[in-house]
């Protein structure tokens, strides 16, 4: 490990932030974070009321990349995540899906113990954990932490995770990196609002690549490819996942669209990261060895 | 196995068709069914040109079970699905996600072989036999074989597979149950409107249950226990699905609803089964081991 960034904290991503840190490209990093709520929730008594919702998806950072100039495509590899020892989960009125359903706000303290959450006396969660809010800085307007994008952001996707490689489009120079928002385990969806929020700290690899050319964040890992898209609602995240995956594919595989769209239909997944965050996100996901069959390279 | 019923093809779900079989609750069904062509398409030199579209999405039924009545469930328990030696897929202009980067149609046979589908000389992709329609008879409206509904229909839901017990409610005295539409393999989403489409026969067993409630088709497997909604758009379906599991959990978990909903969103997942019909179909996902903690029972 080349380097460490300790909670500077940034509630939205903007190229005026300025750099907390200055690296070069193929530089390691170790990044802590708050939770979600910046660490206020810590014991059950601390009651909702008394939070400060302005410190909501802290995201440490912002890193500049010394070689990342507008049009690059910053790759992140997720080398290690470490959580703190407990979590915490919220649940309430006008809050995710069934937010209609609930009156007034509850909060829950989840103890971390040998690789599992214990949500209560009965059931003990294996954790998945994994990045919620990951990304770069936009080109022109200042985005919220909250909010998902072309940039990355508040995604809130379980494959960003210890192995994954993710691909951002560089909109600014230094591009101008920021994780926060650990979650323990989360299920797709988010429904919610919170997985079990987390304090911790992430190892990633940063390196600029130039030459490709990306509207959206990809990823990858052992398994498969993956497009990610935000958009309005799902159906267009939806939509513009597979366009994303359809238009990458059309470049690098020996075969015409039509049959690009039956392999995709036959094997391919459309799956959901969100459908809680101002903007909601779908991603695209092609099986690996289906795509090395044809040499496959992005 | 006690009956067989062979390709009496239906092309919409009513409560006006007249039953091909009948039989009591508790009866095995071996239940023959066309492609969702209508096996029109047999060869490479097959034209879409050709084809009879008016003969798309056969279901083979209905079939009345003489004990089921208006708010009873209908328990479907998929026992087996054989397929034919070919499957079939189509891709082209205004069709599925992405039609509009289409021009004209084209098709193409998929032979089966050692339990994968030969997609090229290079891929041959491994089976996941599944249903595409099956359900019962709305109560008064006629639905078309191709849109999905709370009465069941073009789900295609690649949960729907050998194991798998699916409930339904029933609207009419009969219950007047089709199946068909089978797909060798396919992705979540279908996002190019067809799987790897095929002919076979399915053995259902169909059991009346008296004195459960259900909105919408249910199913559970040995890992899960899932809702399932189909709605005008993909975002409407995700909330369907999930208030649905939200409701069942309300009335057989021992504990509020705030704790169900962070429960749901650590560890249930929104799914996508497709997004290329005239409703959307997404499904909530609950894994069993955590309900079956708590004593959960349906």
């Amino acid at each position: 490990m080349d380097f460490q960034l300790c909670n500077n904290s940034i509630f939205k991503f903007s190229s005026k932030n300025a750099p907390a840190l200055k690296i070069n490209s193929g530089d390691v990093v170790e990044i802590h974070t708050y939770d979600c709520f910046s660490n206020q929730l810590q014991t059950p008594e601390d009651t909702l009321d008394a939070m400060d919702w302005e410190r909501i998806n802290p995201a440490t950072g912002p890193i500049y990349i010394e070689e990342a100039k507008e049009g690059d495509v910053l790759k992140v590899t997720i080398e290690e995540i470490n959580l703190n020892n407990q979590g915490v989960m919220v649940a309430g009125e006008g809050s995710g899906i069934l937010g209609h359903m609930l009156k007034g706000m509850e909060s829950k303290i989840i103890p971390i113990k040998d690789n599992e959450g214990i949500f209560d006396e009965q059931l003990s969660i294996p954790l998945n954990p994994m990045i919620g809010v990951i990304g770069v800085a936009p080109s022109k307007e200042e985005i919220n932490s909250g909010t998902p994008g072309p940039h990355g952001g508040n995604m809130d996707n379980l494959m960003i995770t210890t192995g994954a490689t993710i691909y951002f489009p560089v909109f600014t120079d230094g591009a101008l990196f920021a994780l926060g928002d650990l979650h323990a385990a989360m299920g797709d969806g988010e429904i919610g609002v919170t997985g079990i929020e987390i304090a911790g700290s992430v190892k990633v690899k940063l390196e600029v690549v130039k030459g490709l050319k990306l509207n959206n964040p990809v990823l990858e890992n052992k398994e498969s490819f993956t497009t990610i898209a935000s958009e309005i609602n799902l159906e267009e995240a939806v939509n513009q996942a597979t366009i994303d995956m359809a238009e990458i594919l059309k470049e690098r595989m020996p075969m015409g669209l039509h049959k690009i769209a039956m392999l995709m239909s036959a094997v391919g997944h459309t799956e959901i990261c969100q459908v809680v965050d101002p903007l909601k996100t779908a991603r695209f996901v092609m099986p690996k060895w289906v795509l090395e069959t044809y040499d496959f390279k992005f």
